[in-house]
């Protein structure tokens, strides 16, 4: 009787039909064949991947291959690429059930969602006037990744929440908001913000939260959302690959020589900082200072985000630890008190706490981006310099640092427009009944999209006489006998 | 009595000896020590790792150490470092109790193996005529690693059915039959086979194939060949690090330039598009939906595969996205139908599905490579760069497309040969009764060739008065208390 | 009543208070301030990591922004980062109960570590004698993450019986005697040690032991001393990183060109030939040939410490065979013999065995140094190849490979001597009573500084009727039943 009602409850007397058979397939099939075919219209190699490189080459003066930008950039490459599959799919495995959901909706919506970058970042952004072609290089496949990246973030706010056709709608949307958000504070601004500050931190987690707000489940059956020894090691994993490799993406489009060089010492010092003082805080923060895993795995990354716009400027080396050093303590604290209360009072559940590794760090990087840039000097980088670093050329030859600053200001308030504004429409479309989203006592459980391998429990009957031949495992028939009794 | 005939059937009244204490030791030993041997008789530096270096530099002009072959090569070196040992080592941890044989084993014939084909191909391809020696650098080693790939693939099929010393011996023929089947197709065909769709996957995944169906065993226990919850979760970290470095193994020893950068985009957008399309089939083909963890963790790998001949041609974005599609398409597929049908029809027992992950989309590969090669025209490469692509100088400088078309073709004709033809042989070698292969009754068990930890319930005791200290352990306790009453 | 008393035992009547909740916290803030403070006042951005490195370019003729030495060396420092935080830190997962531990406090002091090496290396070795600033780019991080790589080691020997506020004192003094150890040995000794044998590995090991030594506990519990079945496969993470990387360790601050290429091909040899020897050895040990996860994990990389000092050298290939043979049988040997044997008589508790794995073969490793360099010579070298080589510039333009095979025995003793007197006074430092540590008791065990989440069999309650939906939960079912009958 009460598994019964346990079954009614949990199963059949709920609308939610979690059912994805026709929906994934389809999503996948139509949106993998519109790609290949709107790659067929527009997409061919830029002049450096091209079978033409040798002729560009001579036609340039360019005397080596190793001037093909591949060789500045494909390092750096690498290491986004495994920052955005392993580094975020890891760190979303912490969950006790649902590392699978974790890791592979994560892969499964990158893989889409760095394909619709190239094409629509390459309608803003690349566009050759002479044949209307986009042509892409090592630079779009970063771009790609890192538009990518805002989707992720967004998705940290909604996992175990959602289902893989919602995921896939959410960055269908989510890849062309990006796109125009950066054509405006990058273009139309003139903005820099090599590693998303705002671009992709701010507007990633700000687009989640909102989606997350709009969805929310005012039931919401925690007992799975939370972890177990094995699964908080797992997420180490993506934790320690994202901290490794952000002065790779904070520098991975950066200018060639110094400006590479700056971000990547910037946002090395910054993330090394941001470590203290999480343990610090962390450690103050509970019974006999214990430290909370949860604090570990994602404050200690908020310094490189609080990096991202101002990485490649002067900012100085005590200047990065300095952000960091505030970027832990803020991020912690966000975990330790605004999560919860955000939860409680303002209807948004944010299960990996983006707002507090991406939203609030991002805009603290926009603040801190807008003052360096407000306060660059000639005397601080030289002339040159000056102008590199800003790229005050062109049409912009004549603006000031000062005015720089006032419009990566303005920057991020585009970026928080488009999270907020754009969150909400997605939102409102997402909870239209049709796409396959589990129930509330389902949620957190990879049992509903997954076929999940029996427990390791189940295996006895070959243990029982393994255990005569190794001689050592009296423990676990013990076990076995008593369950059988 | 029940007990002691379990224990009869599983241990003591067996033919099969696994105990590898002399046989293991002595042909680490032996190998290892031929090795040195052999290197010290012809194994030298190249004229890029040699310390005349300086001088060689002077001699040929070259102004800068940047154009030492080192920095063109040796971040792609590592990214296929990494596919062979972290790539290939977990992909193979999927197994509920054979974690440590497939990602230790993997080590061991992996590090025999890259110094084996050092040497092998070195005669094959790297002997200096002026003084008989091998000389080797960054190339080299990239090439090593391939050759190993080769084996590791072939012990993908055969993963928890065969001993460490069988390993070791199908790694001891592997080589040298890759090493002639290479310098076949690559040197006396003359064919581009960048990524190795032929060279590496058709010829390991047939080799690994035919030497399990001589080694089929009937009354395989199958209570073991399957994953568990943590397993899966350990697998997708080989699965991630293969399909995120895939874009380096295709690229590695293309050439400079162009070459190596449109290697990257190529496969780049072909394992996107596998991805989707695997989702795709996995979830249309299971009840409500569910996804298998066995098709992502593979079959999202199949469009690089098929990349690995035409990765360095002009085979355009959205041509690399279609062949994507297929593989992924027909990878999954292969597990849902192929496999299965291998095994009861064919006699062919494949652990971790080579036949669908490498030796099918391998043959994929090298036709799509033939195609693009014979399609290959002046207009898109341009004059240079199709003398480059496909080096049509010295001997071959009058090869049309269309003509070398046709080698491609016969390469891998030569692939297959070699794989089956060679792994029939070495099948027969490793049926000899004296390798220390498992019984069927102890196959994908890491009791046999490891010395397993005690699980982790074997600890309660501990755990009892920690309970008190930190107060929130009461479910173990319970548990403690039942399991002793 | 025996819960009474073993609680009392556990917790409540021992001197040791592990609690950190004032001293972690005061710990991190205080050095984290301090050194935004000493970067505030010391540090800057050095020529080519500066805003004026296009004036610096024209100044000195570089014609293009491929020479900043960021493109020479920045493939190289991530793969040493990796090393540093996912290969330590995951190398120390393998207890069953310490991964947090383990990976966390890794994380800890390498953050806080190489912020201090930074400023202390740059005291002695980059001041700008200009104007008193050190000046920063990327070789000063790869020598910090280095620097703190002896810490690390040196927290293997410790791994579960010191609380984080010791490692932060650790790491704390350790830093300053690196440096001014490596100071004296590579300074003023003028010594040849790319991959730091002599000034990371014998030093850290041996800094690590003496610690160990001081703070012996007489009656350590060793329940928790071991790994489960998934902490070993975490470990093999650690392994692999470290062990695919360190030709990047050993070649990371070589000299451009040649240098960098033959230390790589050096490294990667001996490490193959390590794998052999070692797997070797450990079947040999046991009954009927199972291997031991531990010498796996641990001696296969004992190859590459031991090639340390030499990898620049011109060694030959099979030079660096012989050297990675002898050490992958030395270190295993060291695992089975002598660690239980320091244990026993020397009073020296080794937890992760960094005498197998560092102090030994850095101490072999300084030999082999010290020969080849004995044995150098012009027509193996080519005169400017050995100029280069050995950097025989300057006031060492006279040295002969003879003296400086002298000279590099000389600075073995000086690694020796740092590592010893440097352990032992902050072994009795760390024996002071307000450090925190743990009772004997509670040695091995995350409670004591984490929160450790729940285990998974306490999630019984929702499975029950997801059991239902999914209809193939029955195991976890009966399990939940027997639990509570």
């Amino acid at each position: 009787m009460g598994n019964c009602a346990a079954c009614c409850r949990g199963f059949w007397c709920r609308a939610k039909n979690p059912d994805v058979r026709i929906s994934l397939p389809a999503v996948c099939f139509v949106w993998q064949i519109a790609m290949i075919i709107l790659f067929g219209v527009f997409v061919r190699y830029d002049e450096e991947s091209d079978a033409h490189w040798s002729e560009y080459k001579l036609a340039n003066n360019i005397t080596s291959d190793i001037e093909n930008d591949f060789y500045y950039r494909y390092p750096s490459f690498q290491d986004v690429h495994v920052m955005i599959f392993v580094g975020f799919g890891f760190l979303m495995t912490f969950l006790k059930r649902y590392s699978f959901g974790g890791v592979g909706f994560n892969f499964l919506i990158a893989a889409f969602g760095l394909q619709w970058a190239l094409l629509v970042q390459g309608w803003f952004h690349f566009l050759d006037p002479a044949d209307g072609y986009i042509k892409i290089g090592i630079e779009n496949i970063i771009n790609a990744d890192f538009c990518v990246a805002g989707c992720l973030i967004a998705y940290g706010a909604l996992l175990g929440k959602v289902s893989p056709v919602q995921l896939m709608v959410l960055t269908l949307f989510g890849i062309p908001l990006f796109a125009v958000e950066e054509y405006i504070i990058l273009h139309v601004f003139h903005v820099r913000d090599a590693g998303g500050s705002m671009v992709i931190h701010t507007f990633g987690g700000y687009y989640g939260l909102t989606i997350s707000w709009i969805l929310y489940r005012p039931k919401l059956d925690k007992r799975l959302n939370g972890s177990v020894y094995q699964s908080d090691v797992f997420a180490m994993i993506g934790t320690l690959f994202l901290w490794m490799f952000w002065p790779s993406f904070n520098s991975a489009i950066s200018d060639h020589g110094d400006g590479q060089h700056r971000a990547v010492i910037n946002t090395y010092l910054a993330l090394a900082s941001s470590v203290l003082t999480t343990f610090a805080i962390s450690s103050l923060s509970a019974k006999r200072g214990k430290l909370d895993m949860v604090h570990i795995q994602n404050a200690t990354l908020a310094g490189a985000v609080a990096m991202g716009s101002a990485a490649e400027f002067m900012i100085t080396p005590y200047g990065s630890l300095i952000v960091g050093f505030c970027c832990g303590i803020l991020s912690t604290f966000g975990y330790l008190v605004i999560t919860p209360f955000m939860e409680k009072y303002m209807k948004i559940q944010d299960t990996c706490g983006v707002h507090n590794l991406h939203a609030m760090p991002g805009v603290l990087g926009a603040v801190v981006g807008a003052i360096t840039a407000a306060a660059a000097s000639e005397s601080v980088y030289g002339h040159e310099g000056l102008v590199n670093t800003f790229n005050f050329k062109g049409k912009y030859a004549e603006r000031t640092p000062a005015t720089q600053g006032g419009f990566q200001a303005a920057g991020l308030c585009v970026a928080l427009a488009f999270g907020i504004v754009g969150g909400a429409i997605v939102g409102l479309i997402l909870r239209l009944p049709f796409w396959g989203d589990p129930s509330d006592d389902n949620c957190f459980d990879d049992e509903v999209y997954w076929e999940v391998p029996e427990d390791e429990e189940s295996i006895p009957p070959i243990l029982e006489y393994n255990s005569h031949m190794v001689g050592k495992n009296t423990d676990r028939m013990s076990n076995f006998t008593v369950e059988q009794s």
